[in-house]
This record gives C-alpha cells, sequence and structure tokens, in this order.
C-alpha cells in the first residue's frame, strides 16, 4: 500500500518540476472563481492504477476538489470508457492536470502489461514478478502497479533479501561457500536467492540449501530438467528474456516465478485523456 | 547541461530507495579490498546517453572509481559494442550497478528514439520535439536525452512561458481576448503559444500575432493548408499522434515544430550490460 | 501567485532560524489558556502588500488563529490605518509576530517602491519592471510584490528566457553570431534578449532580428535616438541607474520597459507594528 | 563565523531558484573550454563584507576557480577600488555572477551602515546591536554582517534568551511577577531581559533585578535620567527610531546598548559588479 | 513546549526507517475495514512523559485515531495502571504502534529518572540539569522530558552561551583573560559560565565576575569550601560523577545547580505495553 | 556496513541542533590558527565501535582533521585505554567533541552489552539479536554496533520481513489461515515468522509451515518442550524478558535465535573522554 507521505513526496517533486514559479498562462487567464467538471476518459484499453494517486495531486493543491470516479482501482476498460468525473476550481484542474495523467498513465501502463502477461500464464503456478529495473524515485509506485495488476513483487532493494549473482560466487568461490558465509551473517529473517547458468550449479546450490534458485537466461528445455531436478526442494525463478510472446513457454516449464524487467524499465503509457 | 547538484540529487534519491539499508548481499560476500573491471556493453542498437550520470552514480558511491569510455556522449552504436571500462573496488561496482545502468538504460532509449525520428525528417524543416509527458522527478534528465538524440525541447514547464489551450480560450471567451489579456500581463520576455483546432481558430490566432500556434491533432492536410494560410507569421507546431511512422508525413506539410509526448512518456529501454 | 508550498517553506525557514528550542519567553510566562485581540496598524504611508503571507505564518503555528482584514492585497494606505485584527491564543500571536511583520514589510516596501515608480511614469507606454538582483531564497515572493505594486517581471531566472550579454557577445565574436547560435538551439518558445551599449551594437542586433534589445547604461539622447532607429521593430529595455528621480525622463524616451534593481536589492521595509 | 554547511545551504536555495533548468543563455553560447578572468570592482564607498561567501557561490559551482583578492574582510573602500580578481572558466563565472554579487552587495551594505552607526558613537560605551528584524533564511548571515561593521549581536531568536514585553507583563500581571516567575523556570544560563516605556516601570524592573532593560522608544531626557536612576544595576539598551542621524544622541544619554533594526530590515545594497 | 513541526520532523524520520515500503505483514493481513481498541498500560512504575508525541505518531498516519488518555503528563503511575485507551483502525494501531512506544518509553524514563533525582534533593536549593550528552536527533525532546520529571534545562547548544572550558582557558593563557575576551565580544544577552577545577581557579572566576562556575568533578569538602568562598557571587553548578546515590551529598554542599549527563545518556527505558 | 551519506545525514542533523549559530565560546576565544592533539581515552572497560563516524564527525566540519587510532572496530579494551589520538586545528576539536562523542558512546555501549550477552551464550547455539526498539532516527547505527558486539541483527523494519503477531492472527482467525493468506501474497523472498504463545499455538504454527516461531515470554520448561517439539522444523526466536542474568537459561533450552530489545532502549554510555 502507498501511504500518503510517500504519494505527497512524488507529488512535491512533480510541483517543483512544473511549476516553480507558479502556472503563468492559468493565472493570467482564469479567474479564481471559476469552476469547472472535467471528463477523465480512457482512450485505449487497459487495467487503470493509480486512481488515488491521481486524486492527490489535485487535493494537494486544492483541499476542495471533488472527484466521482465510475471505476475502481484494477479495473480493466474499453476505450472510451468514462472513468470519473473530476469537479473544482477550473485553475486548480488546469495547474495539476499534466502531472496527475503522467502517473496514471504510467502506473496503469504497468498494470496494463503485468494483467496481460498474468492472464498469459494464468493456468500455470508461475507468478509473473517485477525487479529492480525501476525508474528512479518511482519503485514503491511501480512494484504497487505491478501488484494491481495481478503480478507479485520480487525484493523491494539490496537491503530486504539476499540475492547471490554471479560474481558474487566468483568472489568467494564457489555457490556452497556464498550461501554458507550469508547463512552465518545475515540476518535470520532473511531467505537466499542464488542465480545459476547451468544445471550443474543447480544442483550445488540445490545442496548448499538455497531457499531460491533463479535461472539465468536458461532456455525451456534446461528450465524443464531444472524443475525436474529440483523438485520441490527450493523456489525456482526464470529470468532472462521475458516477454509477452515468450512467457507462456516459461510457465508451461513448471517454475515458481518468472521475473521480467520490462515490466518497468519499458513501459508504455496508456492514453487518457481529461476533457472539460 | 546537467548540473552537478541535480544529478546528486537524483542518485540520492535512488541510493536511498535501493539501499536503506546497505546491500546486505555484497556487503556479506564481497571483502572491502576486491578490485574488479567490468565491461559495459550495448546489447542492441542505440545513441547512447548518459555517460556522465552514469560515471557519477559510481562515483558518488566511491570516489576512486575509474572510468575508461570508449565512446562519446551522443554515439551511436551497434548491439555488442564495448561502451567502457570501469575499475574499482568490486563491492563499490556491485552496489551502484543496477541505478547506473537503469538510468544510462532510459536515457539511451530517450535519445535512440529521438534519432530515429529526427532522422526520418533531416531533409525538412520541422524539429522534433518534446512535451511535459516526462517521468516525475527526471524532467531535466530526459529533456537533456531529447537534445543529446538530436530533438529540440518544447517549454520546461508551466512557469516559463505561455500555452493558451481550448480550456483557458473558453475561460476567456475567444482567442483574441486571450491573446490580448495574456500580452499586458506577462513578462516581456515570453512568447505566447495558442493551441488551436481548425483553420478559423488559426487565422483568429493569427490576427491576435500570437507567436507560436499548436495545430492540435489536425490531418496531414489541413495542416498543409495551415501552413500556407500562415505563411510564416507565426511558427507552426503540430501535436498529437506524431509516432516514428507518421511524423515525415507530417514535416513535408513544412510545419516548424513537430512535438511528441512519446519520446519520454513510453520509454523502451535500451539493453545495456555490465559485465565483469 | 504564490502557491501554499511556497509560502509554507519560506515560513519553515523562518521559524527554524527564529524558534529552533521554542519562544522560551512566551513559553515561560504566557498560558496556553489565553486569548488577544492584537491590532495591524500602519505607521507610514505605502502599499501594503503580503497579506496572505501574513496570514499563513500565523496559521502555521496554529490552524485556529482568525483574521478580520479592514484592506485587500494592494491597497494604498496613509500612516495610521487599520489594515486588519488578528484574534487567537495570545501565546500564538506573540510567536509568530516578528515572522509575519518581517515578511510584510519587506514585500510591502518593495509593491510601494514599485508603485511610485509606476506612477511616476503613468502617462507614458514604459512598463517598469524587476530584475534577478532578488534576496536569496525569496525570489518569487519579491517578483510578486513587484506585480501587487504595479510592475511588471523580467524573466525569473537563467532557465526561462535568453539575456545575451557582453560577455556572451565577446565569446562568440558579434551580436548576430550569437543571436544565429542562439536561435538553432534554444526551445521555439523563448525569445531573445540582447544587451547593447551603442546605438551600432542596437543596428546590429535589429539586423539580426532580436526580440528584445537592453539599452544599457545609455544616456536620455542616446535612447531617443535608440526609439527612433527602432520603430517598433523590437522591444526596447532601459537599464541602469533607474531611480524614482530619473525614471520619468527615461520613459520619455519611448523605450517599452525599464528595469530596475533597487525595487528588491535596496529594500526600505515600511513600517508596520501589531498592538494588543 | 558561517560554517560551511550554512553558506552551502543558501547558496543551494539561491542556484535551485536562478538555474532550475540551467542557465540556457550560457550554455548555448560559451563553450566548456573557455577561461575567463573578472576583475571586481567596488561602484562606492563602503565596508566590504561577505568575501567568504562570495568565494564559496563560484567553488559550489566549479571547484578550480580561482581567487586573488586584494582587500581583506571588513575593509573601508573607496568607490572605484579592485576588491579582487576570479579566473576559471568563463561559463562558471557568468552562472554564478548574479548570486555571488547579490550575497555581497547586500552583506556590504549591511556592514557599512553598521560601520558608519558604530564610527558616530565611537566616544561612547554604549555599542550597536541588531535586532531579529532580519531577512528570512538570511539571519545568520546578516548578524556576521552587523559584526564585521563594528556592531555587536542581540539575541538570535527566540530560544536563546528571554526578553520580556509589554505584553508578556500584562499576561502576568506586573514586572515582578513577569521576571519571578522566568528565574524560576528558565535555564540558569540565561539573562532576564525587560521592557519597559517608563521611569516607574524601570524602578519595578531595577527591584526586580532585571539583567537587561530595554527603554523602549524614549527620548533622550528620559533616557538620560533612566541612566541616573540605573546606576549601573542592569545593562541598558535604548530601541526604537534609532538611526544614524539620531545614534549619536542616544548614546551620549550613557546607555551600554544601541538595538538598531534598520541595520538589517532596510538595507542598502553596495554598489559592486564584476567586469570581465 | 515542543512544536507540532518538530515533532513531526521526528516522526517522519521513524516512519521513513520504519516503513520505507509499508508494513507488508499488517498490509496483507488486516483489512482496511477493520477497527480495534488498544489499551496502553504502566508495565513498572515510572513518571509519564511523552502523551502528545506518543498521539502525533498515530495521527501522523491517520488523522481519525481517537484517544482517551486517564493520566496527564507528567503523572507519576504504578505497574499495572491503564494510561490509556486508543480507538481507531486496526491497521493504523499496528503500523504506528512501535515508533509510538519507542518515543514514550525513552521520554519517560528519562523523565522518571529526572524525578527521582529531584526528589532525592527536594529539601535543598540545588536544581538537577541536563546536558548536551543528548540523543542525537532527539535533544529538545530529551530536555523537554527533563523539565517534566521536574528538572531544568543546561544551555540547548553551543550558540546559546557561553561556557569556557580548560581548554578554552589553556588557550587564551588563564580565566581572567578568557571571561575580558567573552565580555567585549558575545551579545550582551549572555552570560558567561567557566569551568573550574580548584579553589584557586574558582576564585579566578569571581574575581573576573563569571556569572556561573561549574566545578569540575571536585569532592564533597572541596565543593563545600568552594560555596562559602563564593557566598552568591556567581552560580554554582557541580558536575561529574552525578548520580541517584550521589545527588543528595552534593546537594548538602549548598551548589545552586547540578548538572548530570547521565539523565539522556544512559536512559533505561519504562516498561509501557500496548494491548489490543 | 553504514554508507557515507547515512552518516553524514545524521551529522547534519548533530551540528543542526547543536550550532545552530555556531559555537560562541570557542569562536570568541580560539583562533582559527591554533592546533592541538586531543587523547581519546576510555573511563571504563568496553567493546569500542564507532570509530569511523567518530572520525567523520571531525572531518564532516574539517577535512583536515588527522587521526591515530591505536585499537580497531570492535576491539575490547580495559578502563584507562588510549584509543587513539587527534590532531587539528583547536577550534575544530572543541566544535565537534561532544557529538563525536555522544555518538561513539551509545554505539560502544550498545556493543558492549550485546558483546557481554553473546559471551554468556558462547557456548550454545543461539545468537542473541536486536529488535525494532531502537532510537529514533539511529536504527542503522545501533543494528551495526549490535553485529561489532557479536551479536546478529533482527528484521530491519516492517517492510522487510514477516511477522505476524497475536493482533494479526485475532483480526484473521487462526495461525494457518494468516500463514496461508501471507504465502500468497508476499514477495516469494520473504520468510514468514509467527508469534505464539502456547505450545498449541506452536504446533499450529508448525503445521502452517512457519519459518520461524517467535516464542513469547514461555518459561524456560515450555521453552525446552517447544524445541523438541519443533525439532529442527523451523528456527525458534526466544523473546521476553532476556537479561544479561537470563539469557543463559535460556540459551540452554536449545533455542535458535534470542531477540533483546534493551540492547538499544536501554542503552549505558559506555564512559570515553577526550582530553588535550
Amino acid at each position: 500500500m502507498l501511504s500518503a507521505e510517500y504519494i505527497y513526496k512524488i507529488i512535491d517533486i512533480a510541483f517543483e518540476e512544473d511549476m516553480n514559479y507558479g502556472d503563468i498562462t492559468t493565472e493570467t487567464l482564469i479567474s479564481e472563481e471559476q469552476v469547472s467538471e472535467a471528463r477523465l476518459i480512457a482512450k485505449e484499453n487497459g487495467l487503470i492504477c493509480g486512481i488515488e494517486v491521481f486524486k492527490q495531486v489535485f487535493k494537494k493543491l486544492d483541499a476542495n476538489m471533488q472527484f466521482d470516479f465510475k471505476i475502481v482501482e484494477g479495473e480493466y476498460v474499453e476505450s472510451g470508457t468514462l472513468l470519473g468525473i473530476i469537479k473544482g476550481k477550473t485553475s486548480s484542474i488546469l495547474k495539476a492536470e499534466r502531472t496527475a495523467l503522467n502517473l496514471l498513465q504510467r502506473m496503469s501502463g504497468i498494470s496494463t502489461l503485468t494483467y496481460k502477461m498474468s492472464q498469459e500464464i494464468k493456468e500455470y503456478k508461475a507468478k509473473v514478478v517485477d525487479t529492480r529495473k525501476t525508474t528512479v524515485g518511482l519503485r514503491q509506485l511501480e512494484k504497487y502497479a505491478v501488484k494491481v495488476g495481478g503480478g507479485s513483487n520480487h525484493r523491494f532493494n539490496l537491503s530486504d533479501s539476499i540475492l547471490i549473482k554471479d560474481n558474487h560466487i566468483q568472489a568467494v568461490g564457489s555457490i556452497i561457500k556464498a550461501i554458507n558465509i550469508a547463512k552465518k551473517n545475515i540476518p535470520h529473517t532473511m531467505k537466499i536467492e542464488v542465480e545459476v547458468e547451468t544445471l550443474e550449479q543447480l544442483e550445488e546450490a540445490l545442496r548448499a540449501k538455497a531457499d531460491i534458485i533463479m535461472l539465468d537466461n536458461m532456455d525451456i528445455d534446461t528450465m524443464t530438467k531444472a524443475v525436474k531436478i529440483t523438485n520441490g526442494k527450493a523456489i525456482l525463478e526464470a529470468s532472462g528474456n521475458v516477454s509477452l510472446e515468450s512467457i507462456k513457454k516459461i510457465a508451461i516449464t513448471g517454475v515458481d516465478i518468472i521475473s521480467c524487467g520490462a515490466l518497468t524499465h519499458s513501459v508504455k503509457a496508456i492514453d487518457i485523456s481529461l476533457k472539460f
């Protein structure tokens, strides 16, 4: 869940960026008395995410703004759907419009792609999860959008869980050594994930009792073998080249988790417009 | 140009997001003495942007990091190109890697798309420009990437120039009235841009001596007529549905400026990897 | 218009400066229950500016403070005028009093001088405008006060428009070169202003089609000739040695804009007191 | 003494205000390779204050900037004096120039007026001191300038000492009661100052053993009597209507301290220019 | 008195530290609709301090939280006492609980020890005061707790009064020199305190007319002599090795002030629990 | 590991608190030219923690400060040990001394108690770990000190792992339900810990396959039974009433983890002094 404080900080940065000396056009032309009603309309199909953030952008500027939303967070809508209606001072609507839309469109872009990916694999046990390939400053917003879209989250950051990559393994000498050092030194509350590229490494990771094993850029056949070898003794995470086209084939292998950077690093904003 | 302060603030936010309690994996496994060399390699074709930002991410963490870049800012490279080499403490490289790549890949994604668009229209006088549809917190970074990619910038924000949209016009009564009020009240250093949807509005805007006229979602024929009617008496900006596919046709009409939100709101990160 | 966020940031800084460990005197002597009424009185003639800022200082400390203002923003008052009445907790009034007055007196000082200057030139087309010679941290507040006083604003900062000074010209080689480079590289939304010291430079600037030409420290005769030569082909801005004494003579020359640093760099606070 | 941290914070605010999207003119016209030398020259007589702050503005932007100052902090100079020489990148000089001058001119304005006032009273024991009527965000800078100009500081803020004003007295009932309550409740490290308007109040304050007594807006005769009555049993501070014209007469009365709000609330910036 | 702003800043830091990506457990398990009532109970005897801070922690997260406190700030309670009842959303209570208790328990720990010390010396004129040995970031909170516990405050920080220590004396040459330099240069509102280790130094400090003299680590006999020698001509402050065991003996010597670092540097939190 | 950024933020807050208007005493009495050497000496036995933080406090103020430490981080020293020598400007040493000692003494207090506790249980498999009962703003510093003292860390905060407490269980209905909901919704990288008060609850938690089970305030006998029942199928954590006196008895039961709030909520600072 996104805290009010977190949302406010993002809006602060946005307003600072967009209105450091005010909105000259609106302040010159629009009287402070004038009120308007604006309609928020989807211009393409998508799973809408970010309604609360959208509202808070306007409310931060003007506590009296009113909203009548016709859909709920996480609803899939067709192009042309009226999402909601905003009422309030014309000047406040005009000033906050771009910031509010920028956030809503990006969040809906992420949740829509996540939704499509989860739909692709809904018959399999695998869950699609995000990565740390998020936009600087917006990670929590983006990970929230992944959840709204039906995905699950990977670790939030480098502090909250252990992911031993090839460079860590090289530095220490072997997977087993790395896992043993980690077990001794990390909080007992943390799982240990290790990245492997071959079935030999997988077997070493299993012997070392890794909690999670990331199959890095493996082909479908190898992943299928990996699932058999593992046989439930660790959580298996597929990673690399995951797209809407490839995700189903990966899920069929029987892995538990499919992580996909594109969910957040290559977002296509959903087209949504605000009309007076 | 991006100031050091601005880059530092973004990196601060990124590190806070990604390492609020440190990088547990690296701190547990990698000795502070170990040093490494990592190679930065393009995994797809693109126009690279963000080299200085990339460097600063590592330097912020570790002032002794060294760089040997093989390309310059704004260079177009083929997939597989070695972009540069990083040397320094292994732990510093591992901690900063993701943040540095997240920024470099996004910036290069923007500059690459801008580059492709400018190439499409290089025989015409039109320039491709960005919009305010940027990522919250990264606007300056993204507008810089547009310039590196061969595009030009539209206004930075609501404070630095006047753009009279349909809602402003409605509120005041007419284009002429709106422009006259603006002329009286804004700094003498600002131009006035007005958005029009029809040729009638265009003619009204010309009579009111608008400096810039935005042709909003006009079809190619109407734009061609608009260029004739205007005949150099104002700067003409085409806006709406601009894509790599459509941009050349728009340029042929003879407009001066083509603004494109997708340059920044729907970025596809360029795949770049860091290998030890 | 001043945003609530902007005003709050200034008040935060003021309170941090003035009460980092509280108001020992008031907290020791005044009970939290005691309420008072205080009268805000002008102790000299002036055009009052900053009423909303004044109110917010008290409200930031104590949301229940009440105000009954007898004048409106921008009203010219005689010495002795009751500007308004404040009611609320005695302790809140005492704690916020100095900060509120410091801001109100400075803003009114700026608006009063601007008012006097605009009155001097009201029969001429010239407008008096501010400069970037503002107080660090208070630029927006001060530029707002200039507008309330009947003046107009010059550019807000180095980011929002182009002003080519002699050093820029020297660096590039000539006025024409400088303007041409600028035209190619700046956003199409920006005007180009260039500073000239002689009529020869003026003519060069006109040939290069500068939008605005600043006549830097020219004498009255030269300025008169400059107006004739320019003949409406550019906006002319007089700059240098502008004072209440000299401004009328400058306006008579027919320039469009008169910029004056003293409006903000040498403010004489208007004497206003708060009496219980 | 001004700490580096404090100066940096002020410069950060200034740069944010003045260059949020960079210095478009300089970045467009001036190559990063070009270097220059600029001469800092006094355009009127004054006591210069703020050299270190001036330098730090440039250094914050560009660590390689070099300075050759011909005068020292607190030196009184004639109009036309070369204060110092700056060498470094032309672009850095142009970007930082206005911020550096804004601060130097304001600080020198304060120190010059303070200097003139102290000179007026140098034969008397009285010291001229500042007040809390400072510019929001710049109090420490301004109080430092007062010291450089030969004045002394009053309390820094509401937290660091006790000043019992008429409203506090009214609230409690009498001067004696107020002082007694204060004595019991404040840190033993604090002095107690009380404001009096009549000789009766003065005598009450003396009986209550106030450490400092502020004579609020008393005429010269009454002040002379006050000095006699007090006879060294408390520090006497004259306050109200203190100007360059009146200060000597006040000093003659024999008071210890003369506090003057105009030192900081009505600053006339000293004219200083930077020439390439 | 603690300002709302100050309390908010501390809570902001606490929430950032404790919930940067939310409270996963509560957000996963507790519905936003569920409400609860929780009872705040003392698990050991103590003087309770921090009720307002405790409330604000919950309110910052959730403005609708309700409180029914059974005791007042500064009340001494027995183990088992019901301190108050909190009602509101279960999720808000669970998220804020630890932060609120961490602050309340620490503040009550400080006020309880201060209370015990003041009780020990209540028949003597000496007051127990705190020092600058406080927790980074919480000084004001801790000094407030000392007052609530019946103690008094020493100076807040290095800016608000003068304390000449042995190193300062060595640097200058003698106590008398140090005091004389200080008298000439510090604000007239400040007292001068000097630290002495012997009776000879005490006499020198008295001759120099120090306002306050700190007897540093003197034994009881020497302190008794110091009180006699001083005979009311300065405030005497005992410092060093002050504990609940030793404080009464020190008070008996007749000193005015007893300062104790342990009040804040070695806090034993009072055990307080929140039960649903 | 503590990042430089994190340490700097804490020092910034400390200096702001302690020197908002400078160190008046030192600035008045100590020349900027004077240099000194100061010796850091332990005044009681303890395990020293915080050397790097201690150094950074001085370096933040004065980059030229030099250090010659005689011990390493985490070394146990006897009372009287010379820990290190500091050389540099006298004024810098005096200004930073208190802040540096406040941090070093608190960190060493935590590491010393942790060390004593780990020594008590060194023959058993149990590890002593911290809790979230840390000081607001210093959690990372304090958790670092626990590690230096030979303890291990529990979760950092509410975002990084799951701890299902009795209130969560009540809200959901049963331990099994709570764990099942959590398993479906949390990142696959997180373990699930659940708090139990009885052996029945323990068995339910084991059936639900909790990763970690916290035995909340159980007596020694019950804990011994819990260990037998669990038989390695989950990590067992003892919590409640853990002290230097009781920890060995708890360890003997065979639990894996012993968590102790007092490590951080009731710190006794180690006495360390800095002598010139």
